[in-house]
């Protein structure tokens, strides 16, 4: 399985005259328009590069974004897998994936993300939630997407020829204090952030 | 403060025909000859473009590294701090900052790094280590680079208006369940690894 890079800038379109220089320069590997064929696994990170406008005052997001929800419209059909982090999850409300699923995403973003989605069952105390028979993983803040990553690759790989979880193969490799239980969760609290259950 | 990347590239000088795709490429701001003036604090990631030999079956390592433990060599004079994550470890061993120092690093990469730093006190069971009086601050794999970060971070702003430290409103904002405790390292005992004393 490769890694395969379609980034959106988060200067893109930026008006500011002052570029932040706390953030590396991604080289695309494709475009939207020319993605690579036939993905499995799609990985939607969040960050200050993919909206929504909640997250920038109100008026602007970066250029692009309305892209990737396209993207993510066209690709969730055929994928085998997606996985949100973060506010990521917004991407994928907007591309309507999550519509009718329950989800999660970063708790200090809780109202700007779940308004997004009000066809879903936003979930508070979860590091993350798995959905539409196992197809669908959405994390909460980036951390959380660490550990739903590990889940995720159990669930794709399970154990090894030691019978060790993949998932704790890399946790052991990088020194990660997993967690394992995808409603251990104290973000939830420490924002004081509860469910919002879908309107219709 | 401003972030400056002076990369390496795992594949620079690579004899291998296969490129990875597992990784992006990064576009450097600098070169080591020409590096930003006044660095304050230096981050000395690890990684398969960190060496050594060892961890490339002996005969080979990414072309550069000497040039970067040149490099740490020259600027660990005038910096404030100095953090290495993982077998970035390694890379300031080599250039005899540790010398006479008690460190840490990968508990996986533990018998490959610790022989670059004999006369370091390589400490096993520690997240990681400060020493140098404050100065030089060594971590283990890569997640507990971050748990050295945020303590790093308090270490040098301590708290905001409301009394948080700055390292707690960062783990709060990444969802990060983080680890206080410099001691509290179970992969310590996961890898079976012991202090090793400084041979002089």
């Amino acid at each position: 399985m490769s890694l395969y890079i379609i980034p959106i800038s988060p200067t893109e379109g930026d008006p500011s005259p002052v570029k932040s220089r706390v953030a590396q320069i991604i080289v695309p590997t494709h475009t939207f328009d020319a993605p690579p064929k036939d993905v499995d696994v799609l990985i939607v990170p969040g960050g200050f590069g993919a909206g929504p406008k909640a997250l920038h005052g109100g008026d602007w997001e970066p250029a692009g974004v309305e892209r990737v929800v396209q993207f993510l419209r066209d690709q969730y059909p055929t994928l085998k897998h997606l996985l949100t982090v973060c506010n990521g999850a917004g991407l994928a409300a907007r591309a309507g994936i999550l519509d009718g699923q329950k989800a999660t995403t970063n708790k200090q973003l809780w109202p700007a993300i779940t308004a997004l989605g009000p066809k879903t069952h936003w979930v508070a105390r979860a590091r993350w939630v798995v959905a539409d028979n196992g197809k669908l993983w959405t994390s909460s803040g980036v951390s959380a997407g660490t550990d739903a990553m590990l889940a995720l690759i159990d669930h794709i790989y399970g154990k090894n020829d030691q019978g060790m979880l993949y998932g704790d193969v890399i946790k052991e490799g990088m020194e990660w204090n997993r967690v394992y239980d995808s409603e251990a969760d104290p973000f939830a609290g420490s924002n004081n952030v509860t469910d919002v259950p879908a309107q219709e």
